[in-house]
């Protein structure tokens, strides 16, 4: 696994161009900005997100991070203006931008397009980390033009930012993103939807569920349909087949006296369960990767710091904390994280201590 | 603001009712539990949910917790086998119980129906919880039979278990659940259920958008037959709206040259967004209540708990706390949730101790 060595030129300092040269910086690597917007360069570079590009820069790759609608012409202006560079970019559809840097005759042997999985709800060079490609799946689309150097510099890239590389085709890439991520934009977006035209009283039962479910519709709209436009034929094709099981669960919705209506309803239930199974956890672990442990901590200040004092001499890591603090109430849950094989110490050592587990 | 005052009976050792005998307990409230199962009424007893019933118990209200499809029949014989008591139910349909009881001949001028819009992923009296109903909406249905006395002693319930009380007929709350639970819940059934057939590799770019859409997927098919059941004609309707909006959409991705259509898509997220922002928050408060303080710690044991021993001396209290932990990084992020009149302060003095913010 070879980290990069050589100069980087990262165009747009938002969310992704910023953490990106944050990790890199970190790393002792040399990272030049770019942007339309001077104003997001100084405030990337105030973050330590690298310097601002002068016209000496000798990038060995360049990383283009600009919107999607955007990002063929500035990759083909990068690939023009820097003839010895490798370009890359991070736009979440591939094909599309593929074809039109070939319409625009851009010289692609020394590109090859990349889509790290990864964001956050907030963007911005203020919503930047360093760490927020760690573990995340980092997708590489090489093509029957790119050199092997173009994608060598790209992964190399991505080994430097800890990510997990996936090596598709533009066509794979876009079909596996609509699957895993335009569709239940789509769907998450027509689910919070059907609440707008609602009575306010209704919504105001909404539990976890609701909120989970649809929590992406808050999106960015004008992103959004610079993505499906990009990427209309495979959203298309599986929300096709979305539509077709959603039907045959309204039907059967309409007379569960009938035997054969029951057993299509619950097989949509099983499916989902078996669809949900399929999911890798956050950093790539599977969900029940961890065992979860859950105290129950008096509401007062310093509990959380001696239980977490507690677990660090018991000398056990943790892998993810949760804690849900209730208003009004006594108590305090904390969820703890950790590798399965120490669950039962874990347990044992907290007991002895006299912590009371839910 | 009325608590209760009496001998509560609960009928059923689940989560909900382990819960409700925890949180009664704890205010001194003599809890008497029942279930079919002797098993699990020992095991709420030993987790101080109340204590075992017997023959001589007089309640004054009995709360009956059983799954959906047995619930009307228990309530009947309550209300037989205790002609003093009022009895409520914790179901989450409400129309189709009243009806039973009816066809039951039972006397329902001393039941009216409740639902505490709270739950969890786990079920069982292990996951019993006192806060479990804190600030969650509490549905209480009352109708054209039911006594004051009886719609009293529902309120005084929800009251000590200090739920926010909401009162609808029967028909206003299988509506509204339907809305807000019952076609999210099928929805993401048949999203999660998408990635059944699909390739693995596709599935593996899954992000966080995927694993918030899908997780209620993970359910149980036998409850939630029961809920559908008792609930097909509101589900039903919601969801014809749902798969119109989803036609709509979909005919519009396949032709998004023309500007109706692309103005039809736009739509759609916009109104998502406009959906998202009437969600309540977590505790009936605003999603956006509390501020978020985002502090970088080095992976090592005891700096966790170091950080929290400086927040509880700059005297904030936490309301939220999330570690994401990344394996392979030497970097953890930990989210403090405040109220936003300590953002300020906390950031100030964090910096002060030289803790890395991001």
């Amino acid at each position: 696994m070879t980290k990069f060595a050589g100069s980087v030129r990262v165009v747009g300092a938002g969310l992704l161009g910023t953490s990106i040269g944050l990790a890199l910086t970190k790393q002792g690597i040399d990272v030049s900005l770019a942007s339309r917007s001077s104003k997001s360069v100084e405030l990337a570079v105030s973050y330590g997100a690298g310097r601002a590009s002068t016209q000496a820069d000798n990038p060995k790759l360049i990383v283009v991070c600009v919107p999607p609608d955007e990002t063929a012409e500035i990759v083909a202006k990068e690939l023009r203006d820097f003839p010895d560079a490798f370009v890359t970019d991070v736009a979440s559809i591939k094909q599309s931008i593929l074809k039109k840097l070939e319409n625009l005759g851009a010289p692609i042997e020394r590109y090859v397009g990349s889509h790290p999985m990864a964001g956050r709800e907030r963007g911005g060079a203020v919503a930047g980390r360093a760490d927020l490609f760690v573990g995340r799946p980092w997708v590489i689309c090489a093509h029957s033009s790119s050199s092997p150097a173009a994608l060598e510099a790209a992964q190399d890239l991505a080994n430097s930012l800890d990510s997990a590389i996936i090596e598709l085709s533009a066509s794979e890439h876009d079909r596996a993103v609509a699957l895993v991520s335009h569709v239940p934009q789509l769907v998450a977006s027509l689910l919070a939807g059907r609440l707008a035209g609602s009575p306010k009283q209704d919504v105001s039962l909404a539990g976890q569920g609701l909120r989970d479910t649809t929590r992406i519709a808050a999106s960015d709209p004008d992103l959004w349909m610079q993505i499906f436009s990009a990427n209309s034929n495979e959203v298309s094709s599986i929300l096709d087949a979305f539509a077709k099981d959603l039907n045959k669960a309204s039907l059967a919705l309409k007379d569960l006296s009938k035997q054969d209506n029951l057993s299509a309803l619950r097989e949509v239930m099983t499916l989902g369960n078996a669809g949900v199974e399929m999911i890798p956890g956050k950093h790539g672990a599977k969900h029940s990767a961890y065992a979860q442990v859950i105290v129950m901590i008096d509401d007062q200040p310093g509990q959380l710091a001696k239980l977490l004092t507690d677990v660090g001499e018991i000398g056990i890591n943790l892998e993810e904390l949760k804690l849900e603090h209730s208003p009004s109430a006594q108590i305090g849950l904390v969820e703890l994280y950790i590798m399965p094989s120490a669950e039962q110490t874990l347990i044992a050592e907290l007991r002895k201590r006299n912590w009371r587990l839910a």
